[in-house]
């Protein structure tokens, strides 16, 4: 495997990521919702990084770590191991760098984000769970073809493709004549949500980033009251699919160690709730592990009562099943 | 029935409206989605008002057509009937005027939208549409109440109101340094098809609009070629429920007349098709109505090759067996 960078990525990272993301990814809009205002008692800015390229946010933070591979390193192509958003990310990424993509999924991933993977020109290579190292199968390609490896959050050059959206919802919520008092963004290893306080930390020094987590795996909750990198005791077993890390990245807990707010956890049954209230009222297609924000509002968990909150809208890759599930709820 | 005004609504009719539901209304965002521009080989500028209040753009014409009842006449209530969109759009707007609304239902209507009507406030009168007149129910209530009745498409205020999308259109596309060469709404009575055109006539003199109809409700495409207003055969039998007018309105056609240009008609499978399309890779909700501009796109139907090309979406009220029915197709 690579040796991953240790130097903290900057506002100035993410103000050059931004330059290569103009006209590439999507500017995503801050929406406004009256039905969910008064709902939650609060002006909330939606940022909907479901309508993001890809269907998640995790593409701006590959395309920004692929245009950092030297010209001449290209050629020999991405190696990433992911089974979902991540995955999606980079293969459309390096699409559009000309790229090869080899991407490690497990054999039991989702029919259909493999065929997504594939649909956006990726080599997938599966392996069983069970029995095999998921690293250790990317190691070995990258060893054999001269790959670069992307981590999907501990990689400066990946949290501050994230950060981007930080940026955006500090510039857009100024157009709007609004400066929110807090942010809150689904975690799971932590690149989106560090790069977002990173740019906050410049952008809107008085405002406050909140992670949220699914139950089981709030491991940012419970290693930023500890101080340690803490572990989830499970690996897998809920809803949100998107947020299953079994550890904080050791970025990402760096950063958000030193300007974070508290944490919200909320339950598998309120992140489904979440997302049937974004496909009945808001008519926003949201996955489970993109909702768990959204869901911290709609429980009543975060105390916004009177104030600005913009939530972050991570995903919209959602098994039409898991939300048949949800609008059955 | 009160008498319909004649007068054609005007561009400061729609100025007065954008004024009016400033703040109040939604303001979509203009949105972009590099897999349909590449999908269609076109720049495609995106105007979901199935994000707009009560999930569709009839809030618009409601809140505006409200607003002109006089103080004194307010308090005696408003009066529609509706079997969808409307009727939302009329019962939230009827709220925040803190008029008493009254809509006229068919007893077989959906469930979710006689719940989500009663739910923004109003009362329901349920009639059966076999035996029973709606427009004569509705006549007996204002004559009891002194309600105004409110038509869904048929009255310069509602045009005015539905209007500000085609304003909204034309400078948000201004504002990404767009000009579009033709915008395509799906048309059903034409209220909103109407009040597009006429902002675009003062606002994009070079732009093109463009009718998108249901096959079988295509009495706009078939009345604009023959110059008389044509009726459809059937009342019934579309999935396209929320477009199934009998007939073009008065004002609209004599609107659309002077300035539309080709019409275009998409069967049901391709109506679905589309909103399998805008929840798998746009990941929005829309409804088999709200999807036939978009259809008349992905069907290659409209010549859209290299052109800049702004497409409605005009509601997102689906129920989730129609949302299956379209992911099986």
């Amino acid at each position: 495997m690579t040796i991953r960078e240790s130097i903290l990525p900057t506002r100035s990272d993410i103000r050059a990521a931004q330059d290569r993301l103009d006209h590439v990814a999507v500017r995503t809009p801050l929406l406004r919702f009256p039905v969910l205002d008064e709902r939650v008692g609060a002006t909330v800015l939606v940022k909907p990084e479901n309508l993001q390229r890809t269907g998640s946010f995790k593409f701006r933070g590959a395309y920004n770590r692929l245009s950092l591979i030297p010209e001449e390193k290209r050629k020999a192509g991405v190696v990433a191991c992911s089974s979902g958003n991540h995955a999606q990310g980079i293969a459309e990424a390096a699409r559009l760098f000309s790229m090869p993509a080899t991407i490690v999924m497990p054999s039991d991933a989702p029919a259909i984000k493999l065929k997504r993977t594939r649909d956006f020109g990726a080599r997938v290579v599966t392996y069983d769970r069970a029995t095999e190292d998921r690293e250790a199968i990317a190691a070995r390609i990258c060893a054999d073809t001269g790959g670069t490896f992307v981590h999907p959050f501990d990689d400066p050059g990946v949290i501050a493709g994230q950060g981007t959206v930080g940026a955006e919802i500090a510039a857009q919520s100024r157009d709007q004549g609004l400066v929110p008092d807090m942010v809150i963004a689904c975690t799971g290893g932590g690149g989106l949500s560090s790069g977002i306080a990173l740019a906050l930390q410049s952008d809107l020094p008085e405002c406050v980033f909140h992670t949220s987590e699914p139950a089981g795996f709030d491991d940012y909750r419970r290693s930023l009251t500890s101080g340690h990198r803490e572990k989830n005791g499970a690996l897998g077993g809920s809803v949100c699919d998107a947020l299953l890390s079994e550890t904080p990245g050791a970025l990402g807990f760096r950063i958000l160690r030193a300007c974070a707010g508290e944490g919200y956890v909320v339950s598998d049954s309120q992140a489904l709730e979440a997302v049937a209230f974004a496909f009945t009222e808001l008519k926003l297609v949201v996955e489970p592990g993109g909702a768990v924000a959204l869901a911290a509002l709609l429980s009543g968990q975060a105390d916004v009562a009177g104030k600005i909150v913009s939530v972050v809208l991570t995903g919209g890759n959602i098994d039409p099943d898991v939300l048949s599930r949800a609008l059955d709820t």
